[in-house]
């Protein structure tokens, strides 16, 4: 009731998924923690529940060759966050309390270099990365500056906007930098993890033709029914690539969107002799581990290319809510309550997750 | 006199350089050969020069995984050509004798695929490649279809219009491809060579800044005469990478146009951390190498990209023709009379060559 | 039989809707007209159905400022054909007798200057255009140049195949010239007419957001039914501006597709505050009659535009084509046998055609 | 010496150009009047020089349809400012002290709507016009947002970084967005004016080539001197259009980039023929006189376009700036010292000032 009014009561201290044993036998460990104070430009938000993503792994376990979380001050990861605003500090113009707010992967920039002014700021050298530099959203009280908090639109509920802060919005912005055009193929190795199917959801959207690249009866069903025009089983067919070209007009595809890291090998080869066709680069390998061997020759031929997306500035979130508020974006996911975060996390770990693992900090 | 009024007389055997011994021991030996024949809608075009080209090498070599020369029927390389049309076919419309033509890497293509419609005809895979599916620029006297052939315009002299068919055009294209803005970084191994120096003074008319990394005080002066920044000797810095990216405002170049082959294992480290930073394929290597290793991550984390150009649409070949009226390309050639066809083409193979060489038909 | 064997009859004689008293009271008469010969580079065309386009208006009006038809030697008007090839000449490569083809508002263009060689040949300024300079689709067999003829893919019927030769097609272009992303609302003035009802489809198989502005509850009922999001009833509302603004998330639209002319002076105002908005022009309205009035004020302080599309160029038809051989294009003709073609014609002209007229030949 | 060390000592009072009886008959007042305060997360600003743009005209007779200066409590126009940082509030983190900064037309936006999200900030709806809204730069000392200051580079001068502020970075910006390419054709009717000065030398920098319409041999060297390859003097020709196109190629402008509001009735025509040419407007008439006749025709056969640009996005002020401190603008100014404040905006009024009027506050 009071919710209603928009008067919060805010406890002292909140639950929240810290980070235990960080590195390769990480877990993840449900305990009370202290309700952070917020500065004069920043917002308190009240988080119902926080997508889990394998770059949440990847800092947990400290292979991304980048400092660790504990060295940093960091107990909790997570940057898929939503809920709502509790509290604003003295110096907030625009936000208020009772708003809904996403959590997302950049915390906050420098908003004065030539990224940032230029809407790159997600890529701006002093980007406080969420769940590595400041706690994430694996906590269920969280700060957030005034200038870089994103408003979660109606229409769209906590368990599709969480996602929407990262994966979503991320292939979002791939897909845009793709250049590809209404009518074109597009490839989605790994079509039936949360990623991909959200991949295709927004594909569909576009006006583009999906094709997802996965296993298994349940998966084809799902990647189908999101819109995927095609769906190629990896272990039912000789060749996947052979398969992709055939699919699409015998040329090959327009662009290939790997999601699934060890798609990257191959991913070269989907793109047959499409001119112009890209692979877009979106997931993130542990360093050194996965490389693609680009042969120039077939670039030249081909007019080919290979290109990098990392995360969406504030304005593609904001377009991809706008996409999940028509209704165009259904995540599948599986929800748990808070005390199985970490079987949440360790399934994910496991690829034994269909769809996205979505944490509900008001369910047990 | 009877050519200024548009007569010529057309010999019945003229010289050209016949490829012997294709293969890794070839060699070039001028000849007497029949003057072809043309088709009603072709044209005759008497070359006064041509250009000589890596791809020549290649071919003459046969290294490219493509049929050999021999097998298809050609006797002569070359697609940098520069002459006069001297007779016309009976269906011409458009062309008539005396006027000025170039002869390009692409001799002919289908004209109604969706490559062809789109002015993406140089892609088109029934293109007749010059030089290896039709005899080449190494033969004085050569047949061009009408709706493929190129006019060179006044104020243009062949010894610079033959490179533009080739060299100089494909990397105005690659520098468009890369969407890069005027005031950019723009980066050139190898920019003492014959396309790199193409590539420079492009770079330069475009608004960009070029920066060309080679070897030797000749070159050096030569490369800044043309409109290079800076000049980086590879020879006499530790680290080419740290220090492109020291010029590159201590950030890292927008985009690097790879001509020297042996450069493409270095040239994604010359991006540095510029957002956006792209390496643009231009050089051919010998078929499987030369890769380039691809850390998706540095894609991902930098928005960088790795994209091919092969050669240029009718169109860009025009708008290349036309920064060389403009007074805006001077390529830096070494002419070679008829009789020197052979060694200038050694020459080249052996890296001796300084800018680009050039056969003159009518010097013995 | 024979004809599903490619092999066709080709009378001497065929039925033509020939233009009588060109001018303001000009009607179309049937007559038995001879059937035109091929040139070597050429086909023969044998129509099943034509579109009726308000263009074909102008020309037999002949209020557009342009030569007369018979002035020209053109009996007949039409440029939305649809038919099967029937005959090739001696000098064709690519097509064949039995291949579905179409005809359209340009019937041949030089080939050799830039704006042929660059894509944009449908501007070529030797550009022959259909149902003025030569014959048009009103006559039941046409030839057309090899080099300039669509093909029309499997699934797609020549009802619908016609009108994309000129209308679908353009108003395709005009969306992509538009710059519009997925998303973006789309307005569509006249959008239960014809050129309308395509452009309705196609913005909605490209991910934008329809809206169309008609009168009447079957128009809405129709628009609503072909994916327009809204539909605005200009008899029913006190301002469609304010209307359309309302719509468009309380802004403007980003996009405005006027079709119908008599839009053209409000258009402008449909764009709101919209900062980028566009109007594209698409309808020709007779010379002299309809003329926009542009604050420059406005498209600075809100950095909108104007800008104008003709007919698109062959690509852009294949690409319209490939929307409809998915299904996506579903054009609302009234089909009318060929001994109504000037019944059809003059109800166009008084604006009495809901959806798109189409004359079968087959039919009587 | 102080002040190279980086302290400052802040007077109580400082000088100010204070419009009086604001309106058709304004005139600038020079007054002693209090140095501002600055709040936690601005930066005081010492300004050394400014530029007299038409707007700040514009605000002070009061004729674009706005409110009063007045009525918003407004003394001072002028958004040219240069100068140098010599307080910075508590919150402030970026700026510091000696930093050299610039005070734009844009005094602050919201930071929060889309546009500003997106780097379209320039057109946020809560944007603060300086001069109007706000104190502008014919104040010696002004206050600034940290979040919406830009910073001088070295070796841009005072008298040259003002008007960048405004004036050079606009015409950049309209420069980018009419998307013309390096090579092609950018007419500046009114060359000559300080403005369009300015678009010259960009335009010769971003690889154009500049035509300038203005009147006189002094203007026509100055032109020429800045890059203009071709001078055409309105006096001295029977029809600009004609001159225009005939220079042209024989075709028409690629682009007309319009500072001189007079130029806007006839500059449609100056595209001539040219498929794709654009009208980019610049210049602000007063509201409600200058209107552009457009027919829809012209702009659909020839693709042309209209566009606005009203002033620049942080991102390309500091590519304009960049572009300066290469050499490659150099603003020609008159420099007035204070005490002819009145004088300097009088003789702009009158159309008799030669390129970029500045007014140094160093100077009596």
């Amino acid at each position: 009731m009071a919710e209603k009014m928009g008067v919060f009561e805010i406890p002292k201290e909140c639950k929240a998924g810290v980070v235990v044993d960080e590195g390769p036998d990480f877990r993840v460990e449900v305990r009370m923690v202290p309700v952070p104070e917020i500065k004069p430009n920043e917002v308190l938000i009240k988080l119902n529940a926080t997508g889990i993503c394998h770059s949440d792994l990847h800092f947990m376990q400290n292979d991304w060759a980048l400092p660790k979380m504990s060295a940093l001050g960091t107990q909790c990861a997570g940057h898929e966050g939503a809920g709502i605003i509790v509290k604003v500090g003295s110096e907030v113009k625009n936000l208020k309390v009772g708003m809904r707010a996403g959590y997302k992967p950049i915390w906050d920039t420098c908003g004065a270099c030539s990224l940032c002014r230029g809407a790159y700021e997600c890529h701006c050298p002093k980007a406080v990365l969420t769940g590595l530099m400041v706690d994430g959203s694996y906590k269920q009280y969280v700060t957030s500056p005034e200038r870089y908090t994103t408003l979660i639109p109606d229409g769209v509920s906590d368990y599709i906007a969480g996602p929407v802060m990262c994966s979503a919005s991320t292939i979002y912005t791939s897909i845009k930098d793709s250049k590809v055009e209404p009518g074109d193929w597009a490839v989605f190795p790994g079509g039936g993890g949360g990623v991909g199917m959200q991949g295709i959801q927004l594909a569909k959207a576009m006006g583009l033709r999906p094709i997802a690249i996965d296993t298994g009866a349940e998966k084809e069903k799902l990647c189908k029914d999101l819109g995927a025009e095609h769906f190629i089983d990896f272990k039912q067919v000789k060749s996947v690539a052979d398969e992709v070209v055939r699919l699409c007009d015998g040329i090959g595809a327009h662009a290939v969107f790997v999601t699934a890291v060890q798609s990257y090998p191959d991913s070269l080869s989907y793109l047959g002799g499409r001119i112009g066709g890209k692979v877009m680069c979106i997931g993130l390998p542990p360093a050194g581990t996965l490389h693609l061997d680009v042969d120039p020759n077939q670039l030249c031929f081909k007019k080919q290319g290979v290109q990098g997306t990392l995360v969406s500035n504030m304005s593609d979130v904001d377009k991809t809510l706008d996409f999940a508020a028509r209704g165009l974006l259904k995540p599948i996911y599986t929800v748990y309550g808070v005390s199985r975060f970490n079987e949440a996390v360790q399934k994910l770990r496991r690829g034994e997750v269909a769809g996205r693992a979505v944490v509900d900090f008001n369910l047990e």
